[in-house]
């Protein structure tokens, strides 16, 4: 993640996992969901944070499916029904479910349809929010498998040449296993940045980067530019311009759209139907790497080469050559010893929710 | 494709589909491909013509496949072994033979098995080079499947941060079938510009964009500046430089080279063993789009969504929103009828080559 959004050393409050993990599944139970589900959901959250991936963690995102719940746009006891279902290839239904809450198992039947042929795919519509889409190709990678998962929601992005927002910043993810390594997880928005980071800037008080965000009449904004507030922009694919390539991060969110929205047999987010209810439409993806080739010979050459490329001489003012996941590895190990860094007026939305919620306060690290 | 990157008015020759097709066939037939093999593989590099891709189409590479059959670097009698088999997955060795050569077969193992499971994937490995990626996802959606196909080549992109390349531009294309509207297909190197395109510029005297490529220590060049000899270089991950997003192309190529090199039990590209051959290594998706949903209903809902795209009121300064394979859907439509403009640099080439090889020469439209 850029430094401008990460959460400034003065103003963090830190918090071990653990404390973290009963908070938030507490909440989750307190607001109707089952105990497994709300520790499946808290878990998806937590992990974000320890891999240091704030946008997708507790703060931005918790307060948010609370309020879906307490309006009911949510069902707390939403359960996937199988709709199609060949010996590679599933579609489900997520019932109103929470997607972090439901995302697991839609991939776990991608990982056993893979298991048995080789490779599965699972499409899944009718869910909420899915978190940190890596979650659910890593669970190919917890399963020696590859995974790549995606998820089209949403319509605040504007392609290419266009005056109109029509895609969710549709996210995708692929993770690769690895022997000693940190695994690959490559997990990004098609869009210039991701959205919820628009969200931390303006929190942060952070600028933005050229490219990253559009006027109201879909002009890319070529500047740097402070942050906005959420009416008052649309976002860009990757890429920003079309001479910078715009029409590539366009074509990333098209593919997400077609496999979420499309192949499950919904209609494309863009178009407006007479439920105000769009819902997020994924995709999971599971390769089975022994059906294609000898497990520990790929073992042997995924290190190798990740090996090489960190071993890469930097390019002048750069400190080290990284890869997809490799930063978030190795917060990872420090944030479970350490504690995961919130920010002071995350922790005040704490306070105020586990009063409402009769839940007891969260548990702080004492400075 | 970028203004810049078309053969001016002045320096184009037209020629006939057919013509084309005939003496490049021909052309294939004479370095030792059997007259099957010599029409399929000039049925991927016409159709790049047809489609206005003229950096993969005759223009640009036919001459270098010429001469990787007169060195012996590719086998012109190279067919496919299955190495790995199992009901929705598998791996090829192509035996040395072009890429445009044996992958219509390698998508179509993809597409058999997506007919019988869901879904079909194949990694392919030892091939010579693939042409336009998006020739074999569109195989898939010949088949009413959705495709997907990417490669895995070469060794000239710095990742992020990096000061050495250690990548290819490994493409990758996405393909999706329609009822009426011209399918989508979606096909980019994960690179700032494709690598073609970057010769293209040099015989056209384009001038290359911010981003596009780096100095030899890695920097990314982010002015405007003048196309470079080959060895002056070093190509630039989509974004370019990190700030605009380069680790999301960079990953994009991580991913390309796990499902084409490392799925196929091969090493990566950037990994220096004993042979100087490191070859095309591949990989080929289709999505039974049956095996999910309706089909009738998705081809209700992609037109649908395809329509309201292009119905988009354009920005300021732009005259229409297009995706990805709209225009060279009406490109190939006129090239059918009008003939292929090619450069006279490259009637010129024919001419030579097809004396040295005993062929026909090229006919060419009367002006």
């Amino acid at each position: 993640m850029l430094e401008r959004f990460k959460v400034p050393a003065n103003e963090q409050v830190h918090v071990a996992e653990e404390s973290l993990r009963h908070t938030v599944t507490t909440i989750f139970e307190r607001v109707g969901l089952s105990r497994t589900d709300a520790m499946e959901s808290a878990d998806v959250l937590v992990t974000a944070d320890l891999r240091g991936v704030e946008s997708h963690g507790v703060s931005n995102m918790l307060r948010r499916y609370v309020e879906f719940y307490q309006n009911e746009v949510l069902n707390p006891l939403g359960e996937l029904t199988v709709i199609s279902d060949t010996p590679s290839a599933a579609t489900v239904d997520a019932d109103r479910a929470l997607g972090i809450t439901v995302g697991r198992r839609a991939m776990e039947i991608a990982v056993d349809k893979a298991r048995k042929t080789g490779v599965g795919a699972v499409t899944m519509f009718n869910s909420g929010h899915m978190g940190a889409l890596g979650h659910y190709a890593m669970i190919a990678v917890q399963n020696n498998m590859i995974g790549f998962s995606s998820t089209a929601a949403g319509t605040g992005v504007v392609p290419t040449f266009a005056s109109e927002p029509r895609f969710g910043t549709n996210p995708f993810a692929f993770a690769a296993p690895t022997r000693h390594k940190a695994p690959i997880l490559f997990d990004v928005a098609t869009t210039a940045v991701a959205g919820n980071k628009l969200e931390l800037a303006r929190r942060l008080k952070a600028s933005l980067l050229p490219g990253w965000i559009a006027e109201l009449d879909g002009t890319p904004i070529t500047q740097e530019t402070e942050a906005r507030g959420k009416d008052e922009y649309y976002q860009l694919p990757i890429g920003g311009s079309r001479e910078s390539g715009s029409h590539k991060g366009y074509g990333l969110a098209l593919m997400v759209e077609v496999l979420g929205s499309l192949l499950s047999g919904s209609k494309s987010g863009m178009i407006k139907d007479e439920s105000d209810w769009i819902g997020s439409k994924s995709f999971f993806t599971a390769y089975n790497i022994e059906a294609f080739t000898n497990m520990d010979e790929f073992m042997t050459n995924i290190d190798e080469m990740l090996e090489h490329l960190t071993e890469t001489k930097p390019s002048p003012g750069n400190k080290r050559v990284l890869y997809p996941g490799l930063i978030e590895h190795e917060e990872f190990q420090k944030r479970v010893i350490e504690g995961i860094p919130l920010h002071t007026e995350v922790i005040d939305w704490f306070d105020q929710i586990t009063k409402e919620l009769s839940v007891d306060p969260l548990e702080l690290i004492k400075p």
